[in-house]
């Protein structure tokens, strides 16, 4: 398992305080053209809207813009590809959180094509993406889904025939992600939480999937030693300071990295139904399934026997982490695994995590949801029960 | 300085034993016309190139090659670049130690230009290189230079006006690295060893340069911890255990990512000025000089007083890497850079580096090499007589 592994290749990173300001190098690299992917409000907001359109006209770059105002659909892509595709773009910029940098994202891909993302979505249309895109620059503003560093972007469409998936290939990779922790600051602790248990539920999942490899093994612990107790602080008492807004940066870039190359497990698949389904951001679902979905594997895990202790000590090993420790040569698994549990259980209130109840989800849409849930990189079989008591215990 | 960086993209990497066999199905993605750039003799001797040949044959790919049997100068780029400038090539694949994989990404790099490579190369040319190459896929039959995830070509001109410089640009990074252990079984103690010796050295010089980041010293830890035991033993009784193979070829690598973006020190300052000035072995350079440019950096760092504590914690770490231990809170610095500095004496010595005086260089040169000799991203400034007292004790 250690030695045979894939690594697709990872953006060019920018990362650091104020570095914003290289867009406006890195943009004539491509061209003069640029299209914008924003937000609804808070970049314009904030006055940094304002300052990133002048710097552009001082800068003579001639630019556009498009606000995403939620999780993208086909019909946003579709729109926006269709009106730009017979202007001159040269390169797309997505600056927002990670319904913003995913709609950058597949609007610079299908910027060369001519027909509708549907086509290309995985499990919804039958071509493939070929990778042509225009090229592309993500610019995170919360530290959550990592797609500033991720070869996907996730379509939303909502109802019953809804579905979320990806538009997938190598290629989509963002050229360049400038990461600024200064954009983050000013994010509000209902969408600072979400995020950083999404981001931490990447690094965990990735880190405990059958497909993990030595570099993602490395970086996923270096991320979680980054966020373990920057992801309550930021939502507390450090909600301005850059450093532990950093971390949280930091840790988000890593799950990209990781889930890019590792994979994801059962907290994702779940996302991926019930995010179809209902209208319910992608961090809550993350941060309420994380800890009963970790608490399902690791039981799963304990009845296997030998072959369920690769993916104990993983467990254990991020437990040790969280707890401090770094050595995981002669570790007591079960009690990091529950060292791990009993945290994750507090951070999810701590954080006052929403339970899937508050967007209208109830007990007679377990069953739906389970339908649709796929099990993707998990590191052990669920059965569907165990699937439904995980889901129950967060109704 | 933890959250301020740069990281520059790396190649899509293909790592495992057999994994050879998956060029067939990478160069049709560029094209049907491949340039093949491979060694002088070990290939065709061990009939690998027979059997490359006959499966183009057989997919019908068109293919030509190009031999490099030492380490590449302008001239032998030039012409490579010369002869297959007007035929179609779609991709160039570098079969081979570092002086095939450097000059495949150098001919890459030269084939859209009409001019010679001397203009491009740092510190020689006035011109700088943009990027735009035939896409490149580098395959490592030792594990040494990692050049097969750089972004750099080392070129060499021997002589009195010789140098040893890079053609470097981010997009001359290898669009794929396909890292094959069983590659490197048949390579001889002679190179093993020095090659090792290389790829140490670039792990621990990046992992102290001050341009240092989090993700280049998660990924130096995670090579050293793979290579300090395998560096011994592939040279020993380990040359046929594809474990032990696999570990010196994913150091290699890992060392390769972290040079391109951290920088290197005081050894490759030597290597790149004795490099130009005589006929040496690029691995024997950096072998033979590791141990005592080593205890050359900790002696001045420890005279830093206060501004020296971090340098010297991080050849700590690694001492303590290379000891088993994994946990560095509470570490004893003095102890663990004497343990480092024992161990490397001791590689030094079993693995029979040779001296430079065996190459022809005595006292009467040194001062020439000074001369040319950067310190590069050193963690602490040296005088030339620190470079004086380096070198007199390896002639």
């Amino acid at each position: 398992m250690l030695f045979d592994f894939n690594f697709a290749s990872i953006p060019h990173i920018i990362f650091g305080a104020g570095r914003l300001n290289e867009i406006y190098g890195l943009i004539p690299k491509f061209g003069n053209n640029a299209l914008y992917v924003i937000g609804g409000s808070s970049l314009k907001k904030s006055g940094k809207w304002d300052e990133i359109a002048n710097t552009m006209q001082k800068k003579a770059i001639s630019f556009s813009e498009i606000s995403v105002s939620k999780e993208p659909t086909p019909a946003l892509v579709d729109a926006a590809a269709q009106k730009f595709r017979n202007q001159k773009v040269d390169v797309v910029v997505g600056i927002g959180g990670g319904s913003v940098i995913d709609a950058g994202k597949a609007i610079s891909a299908m910027l060369p094509k001519n027909d509708s993302i549907k086509n290309y979505l995985e499990g919804v249309g039958n071509k493939a993406h070929d990778g042509r895109k225009i090229p592309y620059i993500a610019v995170p503003t919360t530290s959550g889904t990592g797609s500033e560093a991720t070869k996907n972007a996730v379509i939303t469409e909502l109802g019953i025939g809804g579905f979320k998936k990806s538009l997938r290939h190598d290629n989509l990779i963002p050229n360049y992600a400038v990461i600024d922790p200064q954009l983050v600051l000013s994010c509000p602790k209902s969408v600072t939480a979400p995020c950083g248990m999404d981001a931490f539920t990447q690094l965990l999942e990735a880190f405990v999937s059958p497909k993990s490899n030595p570099i993602t093994d490395a970086l996923a612990k270096n991320g979680i030693k980054q966020m373990k107790n920057a992801i309550i602080s930021t939502c507390n008492d450090k909600a301005l300071d850059i450093t532990a807004r950093a971390a949280m940066a930091y840790g988000s870039l890593m799950s990209g990295i990781v889930l890019a190359n590792a994979g994801l497990g059962i907290v994702h698949g779940f996302a991926s139904s019930i995010g179809g389904l209902f209208n319910i951001p992608h961090g809550v679902v993350c941060g309420t399934l994380l800890a009963e979905s970790t608490k399902m594997n690791i039981k799963r895990l304990e009845h296997l026997g030998t072959e369920g202790k690769i993916g104990l000590l993983k467990y254990a090993i991020v437990g040790a982490l969280i707890n401090g420790k770094e050595s995981f040569e002669e570790i007591n698994v079960a009690h990091y695994c529950s060292i791990l549990i009993e945290r994750l259980d507090n951070w999810t209130k701590q954080l006052n995590i929403d339970r899937l109840g508050k967007y209208g989800i109830t007990t007679a849409d377990i069953d739906s949801i389970i339908e649709k849930t796929g099990l993707k990189n998990n590191p052990v079989h669920l059965k569907p029960e165990d699937l439904k008591e995980i889901l129950i215990k967060r109704i």
